[in-house]
């Protein structure tokens, strides 16, 4: 199957187009322009470069959030529209789970650090299970928003090595130092933040299970209460 | 620091721009266009689209063969003309590396195999060992040109779980389901082909070896003679 991929969710833009086990194309950028600025214009350049007819496209796959509201909004808003224009499903996927699946084969835990904000990060915990010729994810922790010491102390009970990646390990990489009672490793620049190819390989996976939702049934998982709404909730108190 | 790094060496090509442990921006394709129609163009794009100045760029990193000898050519005018209109030193980096990269964090046997055609693969072995908060890549095998039959004889006498990527897999997979011992997978479609960030990953290390030549002294490592340099010993004897 092909299926067009998004991951707007972070700093991180990422588009890609990925026809089974091959990635066609895939263009990623980190980089302070807002999500605005850059999806649609890196979907029509892969479209132009790979001369990509959108309608052959089976589903689209969606880093569905957690992850920064704005940069939801926008990848939710893309999906939709095109989803509605081309009458294709939308797959969407976890975020912290795309996260993690870059780091593909490993035997340690993986853990993903988002930073939320607030003192609090979006995670969760996984490994890589052998099946037949390939490897699954599993989750022994669905992602959530809690304090960096939580999933700390979650990992020290595990007892079992683990690798940190995304945007939160600049931002907590001392406390971990200081708390983790496991060994311990950081992910390189090459698989530390989101990608939309991960998110295309869940995305498939998904869509085999048939977990799909039309552009109409769509909308992002926030997984907290946005500051608008914090802010209209206590006032009404 | 930055680097900008290069992959033309198979079907795929790539562009990335790394500072330390951060892709600012990569862009990946994997189609039938020839690398002299995407290359520069895709550095083109993603420079605009991070307002890039590429004399800001420390060095270039290249993915410097084996691998087709027209793409490698592609890959190597390229980086010899940025390096040296900007005055920065290239990294070579061998191009097997480069592939077995991708794998990151594995505790399996990492093989990539590439299809290089008259019957052999260009592979090498590999294993990722902890250093610190990282891991480091080692070489069990370095890259070479051999008959399929000969890595695999070499995977089953180690006797370890073995990943293999790489163009070669759709083109060996049969023979290997045949010939292999020990458990095997294949990588997915995120991390089984060239990726630009790698080769950044690995030149950000040889550079700090300082592993680097100038435009001048740089060529590509063929590992094999052309068909045209065999016609013409053939020819000669």
């Amino acid at each position: 199957m092909k299926i067009l991929a998004l991951d707007s969710s972070g700093l991180t833009a990422s588009v890609a187009v990925v026809e089974d086990e091959i990635t066609i194309a895939e263009y990623t950028v980190n980089y302070k322009k807002t999500h605005s600025q850059t999806l649609l214009p890196m979907l029509d350049e892969i479209s132009k470069m790979t001369e990509l007819d959108l309608a052959t496209v089976d589903a689209i796959a969606l880093a569905a959030g957690p992850g920064s509201f704005t940069g939801l909004r926008i990848g939710s808003a893309t999906a939709k529209g095109l989803a509605q224009a081309l009458q294709k499903p939308i797959v969407p996927v976890p975020t912290v789970d795309g996260l993690a699946g870059n780091l593909f084969g490993t035997d340690k835990l993986v853990c993903p650090l988002m930073d939320a904000r607030r003192n609090q990060t979006y995670t969760g915990l996984y490994e890589f299970q052998k099946q037949g010729d390939t490897y699954r994810m599993n989750r022994i922790l669905e992602q959530c928003a809690v304090a960096l010491d939580e999933i700390l102390e979650k990992i020290n009970s595990l007892g079992r090595e683990v690798i940190f990646l995304g945007d939160g390990v600049p931002v907590f990489c001392k406390q971990i130092e200081r708390e983790i009672a496991v060994p311990y490793t950081f992910a390189p620049n090459f698989c530390n933040r989101q990608r939309a190819s991960v998110i295309a390989w869940l995305g498939i996976q998904l869509f085999a299970e048939g977990k799909v939702q039309t552009a109409l049934e769509h909308a992002p998982e926030y997984l907290r209460l946005s500051q608008a709404e914090r802010e209209r909730i206590e006032a009404m108190q």
